[in-house]
């Protein structure tokens, strides 16, 4: 799979002017997509908030890349997935999901969805629940190794509807067998654990040596 | 659980002027969620853009609801789950799926993921596969009720990695055994089957009757 892409010529200070660029541009738009959501003004003033969004994308496509961000590297180490939909700073469906390696191999977050990200009424989807765990089990997978690890199986199970607001969730290896990771985790509120998960993830073909 | 909302005075001729008027804006916010991932425009133009879409939102905000959207019914029978991140037309970060029903009661969908939904470069995130067959298995686990069902397990596999671009998912009940269903589907592209999945979906305590 191609697509790692190492970006040349960009040092760590380049990489932290770009995320104080594009950092907050999604932001704006997290918070515009969550007033599309619940607002209540009329079809006039849609139509015209309409315009003005069309405009500003408009401004933005001027000049873009061809196809999607992909996953890039710099020559300092830096890592930019900034397009992804779990932790991307550039994508704005991502919350985003600020993902903490611990020191024994385990990895945590603390979050919060909301009402973009609701299903039942008040609380998160369980699509929504499963994207979090799959992302938290995928880093940790691939915490004790350069090279990445994908999904083979993920199993999650709802103990409880998970309600909209701040999260928490957290994911360890639980043992390794060549090139198989397995990684269990969970979901939590202030209450307790809503859903727990495990998985199995694989080095790709292409990354084994 | 509470947020099933009755909607009084809402005729189906009202609900299609409400789509009318509410799906473009969230068109229009997609549309700017992909360019704020792809843009490489300067820093002075993408703050610029960044006060543009603050004015847009702080007039969405002008008239809102306090808090998510829930789930809303109306008296003529239509459901409106419009913020939901799968299927809401009012939800930016939903493609959306449009879930069709067929008359065995199985379920599918045709929908494109971009840019937006990228994990390992040129492809779906593991967490957004999980998110869309979370989605159609519990619809298909609903479909033979009034009464929703919640996922209890979902089991995912993951055969190869989803390619962004035009997919495809479908599903379907394999059983039901008391408040329990049991349903099965997958996500495919062109080449065929990419993601299989499992599902137990349970009837919600307060819905039992």
């Amino acid at each position: 799979m191609p697509g790692y892409t190492h970006v040349e010529g960009l040092s760590s200070a380049d990489v932290q002017r770009l995320r104080s660029v594009w950092a907050p541009l999604a932001d704006s738009v997290r918070a515009l997509i969550d007033a599309s959501i619940r607002s209540e003004v009329d079809a006039d003033e849609v139509a015209a908030v309409q315009a003005q969004i069309d405009a500003a994308t408009a401004r933005l496509q001027a000049k873009q890349i061809d196809g999607p961000f992909g996953v890039r590297f710099t020559s300092d180490g830096d890592r930019m997935p900034w397009g992804n939909p779990a932790i991307g700073i550039r994508n704005p469906i991502a919350p985003p999901l600020v993902i903490v390696k611990d020191p024994d191999g385990g990895v945590r977050t603390d979050f919060h969805l909301g009402a973009p990200y609701e299903g039942p009424p008040g609380h998160v989807h369980g699509g929504m629940v499963a994207m979090v765990l799959d992302h938290v089990l995928g880093e940790v997978a691939a915490s004790d190794s350069d090279r990445p690890r994908f999904t083979g199986t993920l199993t999650i199970r709802y103990l409880r509807a998970t309600p909209l607001g701040d999260l928490h969730a957290e994911g360890r290896i639980t043992r390794t067998d060549g090139i198989k990771a397995f990684a269990s985790g969970h979901v939590s509120d202030a209450q307790g654990i809503t859903a727990e998960a495990e998985g199995v993830f694989i080095l790709p073909k292409w990354a084994r040596s």
